[in-house]
């Protein structure tokens, strides 16, 4: 393994600092690899949590991590816990992973990358001899694509109903954990308090475009913004769509039009990188010649401010009254229990992760992320971080996204050298 | 039973105009029969097509007819046809009719109460001993709701690909068929040619609110308005809710709003009765996390000038040019078979079915029907009329659907003496 030497100037003072490096080719085979569980016929992923694709692709990793003496099992939430500990070291756990589920027909970068980097990591660790004082714990939450359900389950903030999701597989998140040789029924167990775990770091794809544009090799999150999500119901009066004039009509369809485009407008009227989405809808009865009585609609806001999330919120529900008038319609709002609260990243790891791209000459970038991630509830039990490699184009949830193998190589590099720093410091 | 007697004059002509009545609380027993085959919860009716309700109510209805001396049968495509013929006459039938499957959920008088009536008139004229030069033919029409599908078959207006439709019920049009008594291996038999038939009437609730606002007994309908189905189908570019900034969207869900306001403006800014709606809506991958890559909509539009609709889809595709720039986003239409040509209705039956609303002093009104009917194709074959009773704030397809028994007994004694009035005229 070639070996990476900086020569720092402190005053007078010459530092050698050594930085390791992981294996490319590696890194693309296990990229291969993994791929080949759930690959479909467009090039996208259907490894959705809790499929076949899933439990095979678990299976396969276990074995690699067990070839270099790590210690793997299922939690009963159905992540998967590989401990890699061979001082038999008493300390925390330096905890880091990501996921391998994916939207249904979506791409092969989402959470694969952080997988495949955290294994190459632990690979190239083994193969260097590296030693460290803790042990290292690497995580494979499950469901992530679902509402993060694994480290959710590890912030000790899921209940029984978020067991009784039904998730993309078509299984309920209870039916899957089982599935994935977690057990359900004593899920609440895997719960961990803030101290348990020394640090953890989530290595990721950025899902947006802004390194991609800028050209920049590594992103230093800040913080995941929050995000709340509504069920927009809009009762208007089904009637016949040939015999109803057009000025007598209570059209939900119209009233939903409106909707849409005021939370457009609405969102876009303030300054900063807030956003707002409706991504389902649907009219009842729903068919050509029926004006639609019924429509429903789904309403997402993110914002790294729980604040800003709910005064646009507020905004958005006052300007409906006049949708209401014009239309002869009535809106009704309703959370959605997905919601996810912003998160801080730990500045002390921000500021390890900014080191180490420095020393490799990777230039970097603090930014917030706008998609949620296992980090966001990591962060309520330990100090956390994140480090973002560029998509193409920004695209993501989708077969074409894409990050060249040389990025993920970065990334790589840049995760293992901050466990090893992170290794030698007191966080509390 | 009552008679009813008039006195014209015609110069100095003094002319009897004997009329005769239909029993109120008869028709009225018809109704609350009728209506025990389907109804729900709501009040609702799930009569749908070719159910068990749609093929138990037929027996009910046989049993009645042949009581009276009917010979009833259902024909290849469905049709439950009555053939009351006491003079074995020789000359072409006079047909009149409507149908008895509802929507899913729907109401209890669209279709139902011509039926009804027609029953009560063909029991008065046999408790009468109304005598009639024509055989007259009493039609129930199959699958009305899913595109007039009976009388289209007499029409010769289907095919292969209509026989394969998937209905309401579950059944496809060639199941169904065969379930009510039907051959769907032979219906291409039951078409009937221009002149078979001496002349239509079809009574119908009016399914809008003309009539009930303007507190009218009976509508004369002129035409029944054409109309034109288009799946629209809008493509975005399916991306990240979180990750992409709202200026960086190709948002198709943003493209259906704005299709949807255009379209309603496009629509009311005509002079004229034509309408248009969006009735159908849904959005893909339809998450809240996932801006929309893909939006389907339906378009209908309906006016009783084939040419006005043409005119006013192009002006909409003409106007979608803008939003497809302003949104990034493409539209695509596709025309769906379930389009039916205006059809006018016959101006001699239209006199006559105004002179007997006079004879009985109700109150009468020219008027398009914005509904499709039986009728419309029917008037393919036949001189043909429709007999329209006024609908309580004009809702239909509905469980809230209603019209007073008053309002149905004037219709009903229209459509009777209208018939015995055909019975006397030469129609070519």
């Amino acid at each position: 393994m070639k070996k990476h030497f900086l020569v720092y100037l402190f005053g007078l003072n010459l530092i050698f600092a050594q930085n390791f490096e992981v294996d490319k080719s590696r890194l693309l085979e296990l990229f291969e690899n993994l791929k080949t569980f759930g690959v479909n016929d467009n090039q996208g992923n259907d490894r959705v949590a809790y499929s076949n694709f899933d439990i095979q692709a678990r299976e396969f990793i276990k074995d690699k991590l067990e070839k270099i003496g790590a210690n793997v099992k299922t939690d009963f939430a159905g992540n998967l816990v590989a401990m890699y500990n061979p001082q038999n070291s008493v300390l925390k756990p330096i905890s880091f992973g990501s996921h391998i589920d994916a939207v249904p027909n979506g791409g092969h970068y989402d959470g694969q990358v952080g997988v495949i980097a955290s294994i190459e990591v632990l690979q190239s660790i083994y193969d260097q001899k590296i030693i460290f004082n803790h042990p290292l714990e690497f995580l494979i939450f499950s469901n992530e694509e679902g509402g993060v359900f694994g480290s959710r389950a590890l912030a000790g903030k899921i209940n029984n109903e978020t067991l009784e999701v039904k998730t993309a597989s078509g299984y309920t998140n209870r039916e899957g954990v089982d599935r994935l040789g977690g057990n359900s029924d004593r899920i609440l167990e895997v719960k961990r308090n803030y101290g348990d775990i020394h640090a953890f770091i989530e290595m990721h794809i950025e899902q947006g475009s802004n390194l991609y544009t800028e050209k920049i090799d590594i992103g230093i999150v800040e913080g995941i913004v929050g995000l709340k999500w509504w069920d927009v119901k809009i009762t208007g009066f089904a009637n016949h769509a040939g015999t109803t004039p057009m000025n007598q009509r209570q059209d939900a369809a119209i009233a939903a039009a409106k909707f849409i485009l005021m939370v457009n407008e609405t969102v876009r009227s303030i300054e900063g990188s807030q956003v707002g989405t409706v991504g389902r809808m649907s009219a009842m009865p729903g068919v050509p010649n029926v004006i639609p009585g019924e429509v429903n609609l789904s309403l997402e806001l993110r914002d790294l401010s729980a604040d800003k999330i709910s005064s646009i919120y507020n905004q958005i529900v006052g300007n409906t009254k006049q949708i209401e008038q014009e239309t002869n319609t009535s809106f009704t709002f309703n959370t959605i229990d997905a919601t996810g609260d912003p998160a801080l990243m730990d500045k002390r790891l921000m500021n390890i992760i900014k080191d180490i791209s420095d020393e490799f000459g990777y230039s970097s970038k603090v930014m917030p992320s706008g998609a949620g991630h296992d980090a966001q509830d990591m962060a309520l039990i330990s100090p956390s971080a994140m480090i973002f490699v560029p998509s193409k184009d920004g695209i993501s949830h989708s077969p074409q996204e894409f990050t060249d193998i040389e990025m993920i190589k970065k990334g790589a590099n840049v995760l293992l050298n901050t466990l090893i720093k992170i290794d030698n410091i007191k966080i509390e």
